[in-house]
Parts: structure tokens; C-alpha cells; sequence
């Protein structure tokens, strides 16, 4: 039994909750599981490094910047480890450069090639727990590179895949994931298991539980992760591959985003080489585009709707304007003012209907529909932001995700 | 020309006085020569770390100490190589582990074997500057392992020689090497040079300039050291080989070190192995002895007096009690309240009376010299301790080593 733990930023804040990731770890170790233990920075602590580094350049070098940042993960580790030994547990700290995580060499973004195996297996041959800070890798000239935000995930995700571990334990500050934001709505439930490509849509969609490539990664090689709280006891939730019992779910939760802004072109001429004349320049300023809608054409012009985040909104605006003159286009208009809500769910494959009793319960409540997407898991509508929370107890309530006894408050 | 420096933790210790090295090294840069800049960490920074093993481990793990407390280093390093690029000036900052700084696997104490010199001059021939974090090394198993205390003026002489450096400077809180601490006499000199071996034993007696295994370093592979100081201008002191001019000053320095313990033990039977029962026991408890006189004996019995650092006074003589009872020996005594008070100098080979002079000029301030050891370029007396700031001062006069101005405050 190989079992992978990986401990967030919250989770590790302290030298008090470092000790209680110690004793939980051992408590793991003493059922007779083999133990690699993953760690994020302590909290605020990779903020405070790139302080440092922001105070001293406006643009810090990327290569340097990751040399910089990720001492904070060596830090955690060396320091787990220490506690580890002191409890009298036999442990060793091993770098990204010391077991050789291959990434690329996009620093910041880095995405892992490869892991070598010999050394963490040598270790817990012996019967050491191995502590590996996470985020962090070496490119193929052994410069330090890291994964992007949250991506200590990917790190336990990747070496889990590599070992072949039984589970992949990804401890954080809430106890699974949920129907819908609890703070939202009271009558949000946690979800004893969900699948990958559920997983995929509320991570992307804003569920900010785990990062989308721990994911993907997860998904790829199949490894079962189980999402706890450091914090609290509970049986946590279960991503994993879907099993028939899930598909009587045909919803799994819901989930809102106030963050994004919707940008419409109006009154484009209808002809080939058009998307790509409005898509081009926000790819090339690395605006992500989520939604896009085309309307239908009407008398040869068609309307361009899309969303991005709200931050990118004025200068994708700026760059519609330019875009709409040079196409002929009528009009630009930008909108701040809009919230995103998703249904996710695999049940949807199978089930009709869905899209029809969601658009109905959100016109009972009197919310206009601005935009709607759908996948093949997935019902987003945007709608006015005032009614977002409204409309996400609504759908929760009317989707049969309610609670039987409200969540006891923690 | 091929120029180390190494900049101190207070000389990096805030953002500004990072920027503040990069303008320095710049300007270095501009006259053309090659640069590797060797960093500590911020001041303060070890400590915060070790603080925060300490506060999870009575006696934490050696191995994961070095993992720790490395990122110090690591930090200065990239936040230099940062702002040097920022400033328009191409860096890079190389860890111990990707310039393979071999050592052997002490930790907390290693030793240097070798320095791959590939990684570096490929740097260097690309024009850019090469910051390495000083105090860091790796051992054969590519385990992270550290110097010691003040092991980055280690890392900089070990680089300087490995490449063949033309000169090391060491940028430091003090402008240069003093015939005295200012602090005790403001009449003491900062002197323009200095041998390897005066200064081997004035930091052996207490001026802590320079790490002892630098100088010692230093010396086999004949590297200049200039000492200088970060935060004003000067021309530091240059520690380099005798030369022929250096023969007319006879006393380069007066130390002053009231950090040592008087350990007697008295009526000693005079037989051989008599020393090694007394010095094995305190060896084996690593303690650290200085000074070592033993008188003529008188009717078969000997006097054995010895001096170490206060805070391992008390274990000592609990040691000698026993070891004392073991020979037969009659009484042991310790003596806290005690200075040693050594001059330094090359010339001290081929002048005569120097010793003698020394002991007049104490005798006529009415000081009892209670302890004489003498090498080839040192005399150390061990005198009352309220009498160590007079003696430093009288002996820095009466050798003519005072300043003709008084050195002017900074």
C-alpha cells in the first residue's frame, strides 16, 4: 500500500499544524502504509518572497524568480522531515533536483516530463517517509523551474502516477468538495464521490478546491484522489474514475463566477475568417476567452458575444474596437455586470431535459438569460450579477441537491 | 580579470542594500572585469530559520538543518541575480548543487573537496555574472550540505581558487582589519596589508573578519583577499602573501578575547600519559581548548592550567574533577574572570625582545601576567580581566601602533 498525502499552505501555516501534519502522517505510517508526503509553502510565505522580489524589479526574471520561490516548498519540507525524525519516525526530505521532476522550461507555468522513480523507491525501501515539497521541478539544463500556482497538486498527482500509489490524499482548508458554495447556500452538501470530468468542469468553473492539472493528470493515469480537511475529520470526497452508482446523479453541483465580464461585437459581417480576426489579437495579449456565443446571421451580420475575466475586460475592450472598425462591425459594448452559473454533471449524457428544467426554474424567479453554453457535462447561463446567489439556491432546490438537515456550522 | 566578491548578510540585508551590491558589482562589470558574487542570506534570516526548527525539534535533524537553512542563501541569490537584470546587467544565479560545490557529507560543518569549474566559466563567457549562494555545498549523494557559521567567505576563496581569480574581495560591516579593536582603543589603525598567517591567527584570537578557513583556504592556493567594507568607501585591507615590506612592521595587531575560562588542576603526578588522560575526556565532550601550559614540576608533581570558552567552563571542570580524582592530582580550580591579550606579527620571527617588551609594558601598568604562550608570530598572556582594556591600549602605544589622528567617527 503507497499512499501520497499533500498538505496545502493553510495546512502547514504553523509549526503547530506542521507537528499536526507530522502526527497524521505517522498515523498513516504505523497502519502500514508506505508514505510520500507532498508540501506547499506555509502560508503567505511565497507572497512574501515575491514581495521581495516585486520591491526590487517591476518585471523579476522568470528563471530567477523561480529559483526565489521555491525555497518556500524546501523550507516546509526540510522542517516536516525535522519533525518527522523528532517524532521519531524515519524521514528525508528529497528536492525536485534530488529525485528529478523533469519539467519543460516555461518558468512559472513548467509542465512535468518525467519523474525518476530510484530514489524516492530506495528511500521507502528503507523504510523512510519521503517528504517532497511541491510546485517545484528541473528543467533538462537542471534549472529550477516551477508549476504555476496550486501546483504542489500536480507535484502529488504526478508522483503518485509515477509510483503507481494507491491514493493520492490532497489535504486543504475545506473537508471535499460541495453541490454548490456553501457560503451561497446553507443547504450545500458535500459529495462523497465525483468524477474526473465533473471535476474538471467545477474546478474550471470556480470550485477552487484543486488545481484543474492535478486533475487532468489524475485523470490520465487514474489515480483516486480523496480531498480532506487538515482540519476536521471526515470522510472527505473521492475523485475518481465514474462507476455506474454515479450515473443515478444527474447533477453534481453547481457553481457561480461573479469574476468574468461579457464582451459583445454587434453588427459583424457574416463571412469565413471572422472568429479568427477577433480571437487573434486577445490570444496574442494572453487574454483567456471562456464563453463564446454566435448568434445566428441576420441579413448577412452576425453578433460576437464572449466572456473573460473581469481584470482583462478594458483591454479586451480596447482591442474589440480596433478589431470592429477594421471588420465593419457596428458596435462594441463591454458588461462588468454579469454572473456565470454552471450545472455539472455526468448524468447529463443520459438524462434530457436538464437544460429546459434549469432555464425554467430561473425564469420562475424572474432572471432574464443573457448568454447560455453547454457541454456535454456541463449548462453555464450568464445572467445579471445581482441574481447570481438567487439563482444558485434555486437551481440547488430545484435539482433535488438540498440537504435534508442544514450543514452544522464548523 | 576574473574578480570573487562575497557580500555579508548585513551587506544584503534589506532590498535596498541589495540594490545598492548590484549597482556596486555593475560598476565592477563596466571596467571589464569577469565577476562571480558570492551572497549570504539576509541577516536575520538563519536564525528566523533555525527558530523555526527549534520550535519543532529539541535537536533537529543535521541533514534537514542544511535542507533549511540553505534557502537562505538561495533567496540573496536570486533576488541579486534579479535586480542585476533588472539593471540591465545579464545574470545568473548558480546553486552549490548545479555548480556541483562537492563536500564531504558533515553536515553543518562540511568541507570542500571540489568545485566543478564548466558550469561557471560558461556563464562567464556568455558575459554574464554568476551569483552563487555562498555556505552551500552537496555531497557525493547529492545530499545538500552546508559550511558552518560564516562559511560563504569559504565558498567565495574556494570559487576564486578553482577559477584562479585574481582577486577575492569580501565586502563586509567593517572597512578592514584593525591593528586593534577601535572599540577598546580609538587609536587603532585599519592596516592597508596584512600576511595570511597574522591574519590566521588574529581571527583565530577574535577579530572576526574573516571566516579562519577562508584565510586558510586563502593561503594554500594563494588567493588575495581585500577586505572592504559595503557600506563606506576605502581601500580595505589586502590579506595576501608576505612580502618584503611587510618585515618592517613587527606587531601587526593586538587582540583581546574575554570569552575564555582559566581551567587549573594542580599536583598533578608527573608521568607520562599524564596529558592525554586530562585532554581526551574534554575532546570527547567537544570541548574546544585554547591555550595549554604546563610548568616544571616540582618533586614529581606538575601543574596543569588550560583555558576554553566560558560557556563550557563548567562542564570542563566537572570533567577534570573527575580526571583529578583518577591521577591523584590534588585540586582543580576555574577562573572565569579572565582576558587574553595576543599579538600578531610576522616580524616577531626575526626581531628578538618583543615578548620582553611586552612584559615590561604590562608590568609597568601594574598588570600580573598569569598565563604565557607563545608561537612563531604570536605572544598570548592571560591577565585579570579588568585589566584587558588598559593592557590593549597600552600595548598598542607602547608598540607604536597608534594612529597619529584619531580615527574619525563614522
Amino acid at each position: 500500500m503507497l499512499v501520497v498525502h499533500k498538505y496545502g499552505g493553510t495546512s502547514v501555516g504553523t509549526p503547530e499544524r506542521i507537528r499536526r501534519v507530522a502526527e497524521r502522517v505517522i498515523s498513516y505510517r504505523r497502519k502500514g502504509a508506505d508514505m510520500i508526503v507532498v508540501v506547499s509553502a506555509m502560508s503567505g510565505e511565497t507572497d512574501r518572497l515575491l514581495g521581495l522580489a516585486g520591491s526590487l524589479a517591476r518585471l523579476p526574471d522568470e528563471r530567477e524568480s523561480d529559483v526565489l520561490v521555491s525555497t518556500g516548498e524546501q523550507v516546509t519540507s526540510a522542517l516536516l522531515a525535522i519533525t518527522l525524525k523528532d517524532l521519531g519516525c524515519d524521514a528525508v526530505s528529497l528536492l525536485a533536483s534530488q529525485i528529478r521532476i523533469v519539467t519543460d522550461s516555461a518558468h512559472g507555468k513548467a509542465r512535468i516530463a518525467e519523474i525518476e522513480k530510484e530514489r524516492m523507491l530506495s528511500a521507502l525501501e528503507k523504510g523512510q517517509i519521503v517528504v517532497v515539497p511541491g510546485f517545484q521541478g528541473i528543467d533538462g539544463g537542471g534549472n529550477i523551474t516551477t508549476l504555476g500556482r496550486g501546483g504542489s497538486d500536480t507535484t502529488a498527482v504526478a508522483i503518485a502516477a509515477a509510483l503507481g500509489a494507491d491514493l493520492c490524499e490532497i489535504y486543504t482548508d475545506v473537508d471535499g468538495v460541495y453541490t454548490a458554495d456553501p457560503n451561497i447556500t446553507e443547504k450545500a452538501r458535500r459529495l462523497d464521490r465525483i468524477s474526473y470530468e465533473e471535476m474538471l468542469e467545477m474546478a474550471s468553473l470556480g470550485a477552487k478546491v484543486l488545481q484543474i492539472r492535478s486533475v487532468e493528470l489524475a485523470r490520465k493515469y487514474n489515480v483516486p484522489l480523496l480531498v480532506k480537511s487538515s482540519f476536521i475529520e471526515g470522510r472527505g470526497t473521492l475523485v475518481s474514475e465514474e462507476v455506474p452508482t454515479m450515473e443515478q446523479v444527474v447533477v453534481a453541483g453547481i457553481t457561480y463566477n461573479k469574476n468574468e465580464a461579457k464582451i459583445t461585437v454587434s453588427g459583424v459581417p457574416d463571412r469565413p475568417g471572422v472568429a479568427s480576426k477577433i480571437f487573434t489579437p486577445l490570444a496574442d495579449a494572453n487574454i483567456v476567452v471562456d464563453m463564446i456565443v454566435q448568434n445566428v446571421s441576420h441579413e448577412g451580420h452576425t453578433d460576437m458575444t464572449f466572456t473573460t475575466a473581469k481584470v482583462d475586460a478594458k483591454k479586451a475592450y480596447r482591442l474589440m474596437e480596433k478589431v470592429a472598425f477594421e471588420l465593419g462591425a457596428k458596435l462594441v459594448a463591454v458588461d462588468e455586470d454579469i454572473a456565470k452559473i454552471s450545472m455539472v454533471g455526468s448524468g447529463m449524457r443520459s438524462h434530457s431535459g436538464i437544460a429546459t428544467k434549469m432555464f425554467t426554474i430561473l425564469c420562475d424567479e424572474g432572471i432574464n438569460i443573457e448568454m447560455i453554453s453547454t457541454s456535454e457535462i456541463k449548462i453555464s447561463c450568464v445572467i445579471k450579477e445581482k441574481y447570481g446567489e438567487l439563482a444558485v439556491r434555486a437551481l440547488h432546490a430545484g435539482f433535488g441537491l438540498d440537504a435534508e438537515e442544514v450543514v452544522e456550522e464548523k
